[in-house]
């Protein structure tokens, strides 16, 4: 029904996440009436970072480089790594200052309904980074969810073996929530309070 | 906080009607943790259609040419046209199978309080055609909202004095609505019992 090219755009449009057909539809036509420069600034900067960036050799965060801009900061802790779900959740923890060690994006939570288990996810590469990397504490900050709570109790039954200390951040952050929306405060406290598994 | 490109791209994707700082991020990382070549996909599509397609000379649908496929379409009814405020609001009434004439798109609905008035949307295009055209019956079918409800009585005021019968699609629309979101069958029976102003 559409022209070819506007339907091919709704139909790529349409595979992100949390866009449905009509927002597809809504996004392609706004793109079609936008300023020519506009568009082509959207498609040149996808284009733009997926040559440039690439994910850390050790953490997984996105990095221009080998590896990313706190992974080579030799004032970073190296005995404690904070295990997060998603790159996105690294800035919300360095706001509070309150963390001096890295990071290990596991990229998503284990879930059994989502076919989701430890190989999906980085576990392996954290596991090897413990052992290699003289890692004394793990801090588990995934989300307060059950896919959340769920990686960080296998995190703990994987890691304590190997002698480290494993905490997961303490409650008070909203349950059922997601860690990518607290405030700094309160993710400030939740990592002061840290409990360990 | 984040590599400039990809600060770049959230940036970017934030401009996008409704897509706020923290879809933007999350569009942004799903971006870069897809196949490149899905990522590349979406961007070449932008690129494409910015390039092949433009705004029908007449109508201002969306067009690989200087007029659309409706427009040329020699057995269309040229003596009705059909005003709409969006390009895909077209196919909706496309699918009711009961309009056989030409469509305007307006480009919007006035709103006083957004700045939108006549001089905003292609108002005068509409003018001009229902005279070069012969023209005998202007069909409103904006959406049925305050904003599209005062822009079918607008386009009654400037049509009628030409002679030319101006009528709006019949209630039956849900109130406070969005057109393309009309099953066929309620826009089908709005369409049969549309109402002169």
């Amino acid at each position: 029904m559409f022209e070819p090219p506007v339907q091919r755009l709704i139909d790529e449009l349409s595979r992100l996440p949390g866009v449905g057909q009509k927002s597809a539809q809504r996004l392609a036509f706004h793109l079609l009436n936008v300023e020519e420069a506009d568009a082509r600034r959207l498609a040149d900067s996808i284009t733009e970072m997926r040559s440039t960036v690439r994910l850390c050799n050790r953490c997984f965060n996105a990095t221009a480089d080998a590896e990313c801009t706190i992974c080579v900061d030799t004032r970073r802790d190296t005995s404690s790594i904070c295990v997060v779900e998603r790159a996105q959740d690294i800035p919300v923890i360095e706001r509070t200052q309150l963390f001096k060690g890295r990071y290990h994006v596991l990229g998503g939570a284990m879930s059994p309904i989502a076919g989701i288990g430890p190989e999906q996810l980085r576990m392996s590469e954290l596991e090897a980074r413990v052992g290699a990397e003289g890692v004394t504490e793990v801090i588990a900050a995934t989300n307060p969810t059950v896919e959340g709570d769920t990686t960080a109790m296998y995190i703990a039954q994987l890691l304590k073996p190997l002698g480290v200390k494993v905490t997961k951040l303490a409650s008070g952050l909203p349950v059922g929530g997601d860690l990518d929306y607290a405030d700094e405060v309160t993710l400030g406290r939740a990592l002061a309070g840290r409990q360990e598994l």
